[in-house]
């Protein structure tokens, strides 16, 4: 049933990260074909925006070491934007060798994890990312700015707003077009995204270049979506069947899955585009090509998955 | 992190119905002794509100057959408030033998679920409640109202507002006390949760007299309670480890587990009385009990709980 609720958005795009962020963080290594069928479902299924692989060296994510074979595969997508990771001006180069024209860094709001992930400071980075951006802009493409950490670090605890703010103002002055929000690693609740939201609309970002990354290790990215909603958020990330997110590993990010935000959106009348029942049964399909179940909740309830 | 968002309530009273809602609604019988433990355990763990059992007969419920033998387990347990199901003067008569001083009916919003689950219309399922109120009432004892099916039915689809209205009514009519409003199959979504309590605050029912019963079947819950907390609802309904809403079994009801209920309402800064790490070590414990995971996302991460 559609039941509108007052002062939301009528539509949301929908960033979807499944063929990257997801397929990045599941153990199984997903063939090429399978990863190109992957992409060309979920633009059937209606998703405009599918982050298609990452052009970061094949050592450090193995489970995308062929980026150079897939983006090829998906030339014949018209009118869908396929955004890729690029971690540098090397990823950059191979990125733009094959024609990509909307890439992503990826920053850190913490010490911790900027140098966990990246082996650099804050700083350090947003130095690293100058030129690619730059280099990025000088071509007329389109460039997101990734943002880790904005919420709490696991080994900092609670990140201020202010830090977060900070650098977000870097990355949109080095000219990134787009803001991702991370809630890392999923402790954030409604009150914090609301904070963190107000203080970068009061200090003059456009809420349109705002989106907002949820995961869902707490059970808590739905509830925050909603905040953002409410903040006048457009844009939400998510994972096709929450992949990436998988429960019942270590390594579980818990990434928010695409169908519980696209029954949500539907739900209060926002338009997406995308057609849910394609979705999910896409999202089975390849929860069948990763050997386990999806856990999104919608796409069990929708197709009927058990253990 | 605690960050405050405007407009909430400063206190939330758990509603804790694992021990009922939740055992009823698992295949496996829990042992008498392991019931009793887990209720003291979630008394222990600073829930107020524990639904014990149900005084329906044992061929509805097996699980729940040895009521009379678990209530009087429980009576060293003070300031706890206690509720056990009554489903007819039956039931009322043994729950008031065993000295029960809260009781709860089971209405339906919809005529398909009233006739599976009671065989009844729904005006003849509250003419069966009529004298179970009223004489509970007779004795100063507390009577809830649960009202199921108030967002959609499996059969009938969505469920218009102006129907549940009608059964909210005639169930305060009766003497219920306070009502809890339930998404028995979880489609409900934030614009019909705030649609339905402005339809029945507006009608003159006081918000203190409206609980909240969400179910994740769609992973909806808990963006559902934030929708209710914002219209000032302080009373909400969860089931300890999301007991009975196993994702892992077709019958699945997907309650909302207590433990996300109660991260985002830490986090936003509304007290619930309730020790976190204390109730997902009893839901872990219970998850044993039952030789499966948690479907619960925050024990998962706080127990780091796997398959």
């Amino acid at each position: 049933m559609t039941v509108p609720a007052a002062g939301l958005p009528a539509r949301v795009r929908v960033h979807e990260v499944g063929a990257r962020d997801g397929l990045q963080n599941e153990k199984a290594v997903v063939p090429t074909e399978v990863k190109a069928e992957f992409v060309h479902r979920l633009a059937a299924a209606g998703l405009t925006t599918v982050e298609a692989t990452s052009f970061v060296h094949p050592k450090w994510v193995p489970q995308l070491a062929d980026a150079e074979q897939l983006f090829p595969l998906l030339g014949d997508l018209e009118g869908v934007r396929l955004p890729v990771l690029v971690p540098n001006e090397r990823g950059l180069d191979r990125a733009m060798a094959l024609g990509a024209d909307r890439v992503a860094v990826f920053a850190s709001a913490t010490e911790s994890f900027a140098k966990a992930n990246l082996n650099r400071t804050v700083d350090e980075a947003l130095a690293m990312f100058a030129p690619v951006v730059s280099r990025a802009k000088g071509r007329d493409m389109h460039v997101r700015g990734y943002l880790s950490m904005c919420f709490g670090d696991p080994w900092e605890g609670p990140v201020e707003v202010g830090r977060v703010l900070r650098v977000c103002r870097a990355l949109l002055d080095l000219g990134c077009d787009e803001l991702s929000l991370g809630d890392t690693i999923g402790v954030a609740t409604p009150g914090h995204v609301t904070a963190l939201l107000t203080a970068l609309t009061t200090a003059g970002v456009a809420v349109d270049r705002i989106g907002v990354h949820f995961h869902d290790t707490y059970g808590q990215a739905l509830a925050n979506t909603l905040a953002a909603l409410q903040h006048g958020v457009t844009t939400v990330d998510a994972s096709a069947g929450g992949l990436g997110g998988c429960p019942y590993a270590k390594s579980a990010t818990g990434n928010l899955a695409t169908e519980d935000l696209v029954w949500m959106l539907h739900g209060l009348g926002i338009e997406t585009g995308v057609d849910l029942g394609r979705l999910s049964a896409t999202s089975a399909w390849m929860a069948d090509r990763l050997g386990r179940p999806s856990p999104s909740r919608t796409v069990r309830a929708l197709t009927h998955q058990e253990q």
